[in-house]
């Protein structure tokens, strides 16, 4: 059912398993101990790091679809994407499944939209169970965004800090302990931000945007909600996020956190703004969030994953960012 | 409803409208004369060639939404992607919409991938009406894949050109003339072809995969649809698709094109193995094919859009080219 242009899911596509893979750094911030499987290096057992960005898929994937003692042949189909060019991270990860595979690009925002998608096809009757995944890596997405490592260019305070992470997400047509009950497909919000330096305050439009119409559409506050995970504001974008939504009457601050502010320790591990990267809010989505919901500590979680949806040619082009912010409403089951 | 792994479309989401757009060369083409809007040069009014590719996306859904007297508001989601790094094509050329945005990326089969995508949500009841849309540029593809054109840089005999075009379709939950019937997702094939000259070949494996799949799941043949065009295997890629598919007892030659092969005039054009690009398959479905349905010449169609998933890195490090190919099975209403 359609309500304005949130989706409400009747048919409660439910979350069978999960499992989340992190780099070294992010292994040692404070949700290193919820994390699956934490690599000792950046290079995951290959010898590039675009490779090892396909492994941290493959190896998400497999450990979700073990969890829930699934094969291969039992997923009707797989949701992903990365940040990569032409999102090699996924086509490369995935190959040798043999599942049908739809591939999305939505930048950081990935994780949701992918989740989403799965829901739709689960809702349609047209997929029994899916997998929805993920990555990003520090050192592929710096070589191909900013600078080669080599070169150790310097950092702005607003920059965040590519996760190396992965998550994958295994969906159900059949009852679990938690479910997805909602979603709001993001639009695209551009209000010329052109620093690429700067994403959070490139991406807080599109997320307030989203979050905003989520509440209208359902009408529900903010208080409705055990809590508010965006992905990935961090801290610079997370307080513009609450500006804007101070001014349709909307406070968030209360139950807010983003998986950027959370995935790192700002102080001692040096990331400026906070992470970012699709793996980010994959990685605290399936090594945190949902525990937390199946565990009934937060039974009823909005989270709103954002994307910056530049690349290097439109920044030398002179273009500013458009971003996107997509959102859904995950809940225990009673 | 899904049998194996192909879904079969209850609620028939209809073809409302759809709209081309297509570059010089290509305006010169066999098809030339089937294109809604064609351009007299490579820029489209813009000053750069992926500013112009943006521009044949906006121009392909502003002129489909027109015939369909939509506006913005009226589309639940936009589902769109292209070949440039990080699909700015679609994100640039829809920022301004306001629409829901659901970003897919699959290389070359992303009309293919985009419309299946739209009809799962409008089966699920989740979207009124829906747009899909895809473009190329062939400038912008040959200087992030390839060379800039400025190097004059030879090409081989198995290389396709990417076609500068897009195609949009807007579908609708209410009965049209045209709907699609049925759809199959694409598994990744890599038969372990590196050479980026020859995608045809690297995609033919793909494509002889999904069209094999259909048939099985459907337990129909070839000589049960009026035509089956593939996307875009170009001449290379088509021979061995037959080749492919001779090994299962299907054969397909008497009914099979290839939009690759048909967008061009292979001796007058200098295409050498045909054409490409996401443009391409899109250009010659929302020029030609959707009209041959529409008007019963073609009642019964099945559209295969094969898309190579390697990037400029992935080839570098001398990996093998991955494939895809999504199939969707249009058909005139009785």
């Amino acid at each position: 059912m359609l309500i304005g242009k949130t989706m409400i899911f009747e048919s409660k596509p439910a979350i069978l398993s999960f499992a989340s893979v992190a780099g070294k750094k992010e292994s040692e911030g404070p949700f290193g101990k919820y994390f699956d499987i934490c690599g000792h290096d950046s290079f995951f057992g290959e010898n590039s790091f675009e490779k090892a960005e396909s492994k941290l898929q493959k190896l998400a994937v497999e450990y979700a679809l073990k969890k829930a003692t699934l094969n291969f042949g039992d997923v009707d189909c797989i949701f992903a994407g990365d940040l990569l060019n032409q999102c090699i991270g996924s086509s490369f990860g995935l190959r040798d499944f043999g599942i049908p595979i739809c591939g999305l690009y939505g930048a950081c925002s990935t994780m949701a939209l992918s989740i989403i998608n799965a829901c739709v096809q689960i809702e349609a009757g047209l997929a029994r169970r899916t997998v929805s995944v993920t990555s990003s890596h520090f050192c592929s997405a710096e070589r191909q965004y900013r600078f080669p490592l080599e070169y150790g260019s310097q950092r702005p305070p607003t920059a965040q800090w590519t996760a190396t992470a992965s998550g994958a997400v295994v969906l159900t047509n059949e009852q679990q302990k938690a479910y997805i009950d909602k979603a709001t497909i993001g639009k695209i919000c551009d209000l010329g931000v052109k620093d690429a330096g700067n994403m959070g305050a490139a991406m807080a439009p599109a997320a307030a945007d989203t979050i905003r119409r989520f509440f209208v559409d359902t009408r529900t506050r903010p208080q409705d909600y055990s809590a508010i995970f965006t992905g990935d504001l961090g801290y610079v974008g997370s307080t513009l996020l609450y500006e804007l939504l101070d001014e349709d009457g909307i406070n968030i601050r209360e139950n807010h956190n983003d998986c950027g502010m959370m995935i790192f320790d700002r102080e001692g591990q040096d990331v400026h703004a906070g992470g970012s990267g699709c793996g980010c809010s994959a990685s605290i989505l399936t090594g945190f969030i949902l525990k937390e919901i199946e565990n009934g500590h937060l039974p009823n979680v909005l989270f709103c994953a954002t994307g910056a949806l530049l690349s290097p040619t439109s920044t030398q082009q002179g273009d500013t960012i458009p971003c996107v912010a997509h959102l859904i409403n995950i809940r225990k089951n009673d």
